[in-house]
């Protein structure tokens, strides 16, 4: 679909032929304050903006005066609880990709010793060859259902579905299972308990026993690309405290449950965990890209180790400054918790009056981060947008809603008497032409 | 260094003391134009551009309506002869990678029996577990010195040094022997074709017979960070012959060479190949980035395979569109060819005065991508940075030159000139203080 973004406003995309749709999905869940908000409009038009644009800096070898204040204003302020540093990339693959390597260099400075034990001959040779010890075999953990990205690292810690890695080498890095709770939850409290509590005794297994030993746990606090799979806070809690008690790197990949949509700034805020993880990746509705961590043993030993050209760009840390201005003038994750509240609401209802069509709803009291099993999803999505709504699928069956932090009642109202028209149309005739 | 950005202009940058230095490193080659170019500017403060930036698409689900018309007014002008389709990602590391995911799908597709035979359910249910044959064992041949990125697939590629791949897993992947010719190239003719003959030999047996089997070669034109080592076009012709028999894709990296600093567009346009690379990967100079194609068996199967949220940036889009309009309203292209040969002629003369301090000095007929060895290398580089001249390094003693296409023979005297007077320091008093 062709969109025009001149004509598309606020939670409103047009397209080509003029066609005006409600977007709950907002660019794949990376549009957060609206198109053309005026906020962000006076931020590209800024002179500081257009220096970024032109002059784009290395910024490891020639950051800008500015930049630090760049950081401070933008970026950091929206650093989780505890966090005060922060590794800029590009997007989510490479966000999660120099994590990983972060988690890797941090273990192999433990494993030799500590960070003040130089390399030894043989692995400096080894490294040259893609071999162990230089190149050590050391695993990522990821779960059934996650998605972390796509580029060779990335989607080795990837489990969501075949065609995303189908055909591409893959590391041999464990995969632990992913809790498959079942609905209602409060109908299914000792089932989802011990439905976690396997998924915890195998990922302690697989992290005490895999044959290439693992550096680092990564988990989405939703799994989102994977079909919108939750967990309890206790399941994240007890995995927060094995990679502590396994001394294992904790990362939280949040591109996509990052930034307000779930009605905390940060997903994992949710979970009250006794220690923050120890890295926090973002991207998405960020618009810049990056991990945030709290030791400094995360940083490496030596110059050059984390680098590349151009490590991040300015342009988008202002656009993510202006975003962070924005979300804290007019208060929108708190509003976004409140609205989220009143669509899973409207969402249960109709669930009531459509019982064999709302299936499995998912998503209560994490703002509009929600999403519902549709056993004509495919129908479903394509007749919502004939009415003018747009709405992401995940997974097999999932119809998932990623609106943006100015969706408001106004805008559930409409959602939720589409979806029931539509859901009406689905019953009286099952296959849209 | 920190630099103040506003006060930079065309070949100058200014630090945030106010020191003002003539730019030979450009950002790690990547400003093509000048700093605060007027076109650039101009571009920036566009209406498209504040679209692009504030309502950035996912653009392979939702791209603009003039997506298509800012690629063939942009990145496709810039295609190489002979291509004439791109796919666009966000820099170096993910352009190769997502080049090296193409032709693992290529070489799947073909091993399986064509693009109409399907995935077997063998190999759905292993690319989960990260197994063979959904994840096969393909590997992507490198050269020994080369640098193709720091993500996990390209630094497995990436055969630099040490400290670029230290603590790091990576792929079981084969390097080749990249040619160590000697120099002045006129005098060492017959050592040069041997060594070169001996590396296709072993690059040759390599294909043929590693262990796990060869999807693509990736070379650069000129390996950049391994310390600028050059081979001639009869190497590199010799090379793609190799490819070809063999059924090989063969996938040139230009994200350094690329973008007019060799006298020519792209750097592989000076082997004269009988036929074109099969990819050619882009970033830094372009500031967009990606990997040009000239086979659609080149593109996957099946929707979804090659893909990501953002799949590329409308806003480097209409810099590069810039970029290239720049260049060839003003000719930089040529003017870099001559301004290079006036620059290399000045260094093998300076090199005929200082015949200790200037070895190895190569890039002849290569536009500005110059650079010589030198045995006080980082001294060398202090004190013109001191003098006000800022170079780049590579490999273990080389001093490289990247400067911007803008670079003129009066800059070239200005280099010449500090360059002398450094040197004459060095030899009058070794270390700088």
């Amino acid at each position: 679909m062709f969109v025009d973004y001149e004509k598309s406003r606020g939670s409103y995309i047009v397209d080509a032929d003029g066609n005006r749709f409600l977007d709950c999905f907002a660019q794949i869940a990376s549009i957060p304050v609206g198109y053309n908000n005026p906020r962000l409009v006076k931020a590209a038009q800024s002179p500081e903006m257009i220096r970024a644009l032109v002059n784009r800096p290395a910024l490891g070898s020639f950051p800008p005066t500015d930049w630090l204040e760049t950081l401070r204003q933008g970026i950091l302020k929206a650093a989780p609880p505890g966090f005060d540093q922060v590794f800029t990339s590009m997007n989510g693959s490479d966000a999660n990709e120099s994590a990983y390597k972060a988690a890797c260099m941090w273990k192999a400075q433990m494993d030799r010793g500590g960070p003040g034990v130089d390399f030894t001959p043989e692995e400096i040779e080894s490294a040259m060859l893609n071999k162990a010890p230089g190149s050590p075999n050391y695993s990522i953990l990821s779960f059934k259902g996650g998605f972390h990205g796509r580029l060779f690292g990335s989607l080795a810690t990837t489990r969501s579905k075949p065609i995303h890695k189908l055909d591409i080498p893959a590391f041999d890095w464990p995969c632990a299972p992913f809790p498959k709770l079942r609905y209602p939850l409060e109908d299914n409290i000792r089932a989802n308990a011990e439905e976690e509590a396997r998924c915890l005794e195998e990922t302690e297994r697989l992290i005490t026993s895999f044959h290439n030993p693992v550096a680092a746990v990564v988990v989405e606090p939703i799994q989102s690309e994977g079909g919108d799979n939750h967990a309890s806070p206790a399941f994240f809690q007890c995995l927060r405290e094995m990679t502590l008690r396994h001394n294992v790197i904790f990362i939280v990949d949040e591109v996509q449950t990052g930034v307000g949509a779930t009605g905390k700034l940060w997903a994992h805020e949710h979970w009250n965990l006794s220690q923050a993880p120890d890295i926090v990746t973002f991207s998405k509705k960020a618009q810049a890209a990056g991990y945030f961590f709290r030791d400094a043993a995360l940083r490496p030993n030596k110059a050059y180790r984390q680098f590349n050209t151009w490590m991040g760009d300015p342009s988008k840390a202002i656009i993510m400054r202006a975003i962070l201005e924005e979300i804290q003038q007019h208060d929108l994750v708190a509003r976004t918790a409140q609205t989220g509240e009143y669509l899973y609401a409207g969402l249960a209802s109709l669930g009531q009056k459509f019982p064999d069509q709302i299936l499995n709803l998912r998503g209560k009291d994490r703002g509009t981060f929600i999403a519902f099993d549709s056993p004509h999803r495919d129908d479903v999505v394509r007749r919502c947008k004939q009415k003018g709504v747009n709405v992401g699928v995940s997974g097999e069956q999932a119809i998932r809603l990623r609106p943006m932090l100015i969706f408001e009642k106004q805008h559930a109202d409409i959602l939720l008497n589409t979806l029931e028209s539509v859901l009406r149309d689905v019953i009286a005739r099952p296959v849209a032409f």
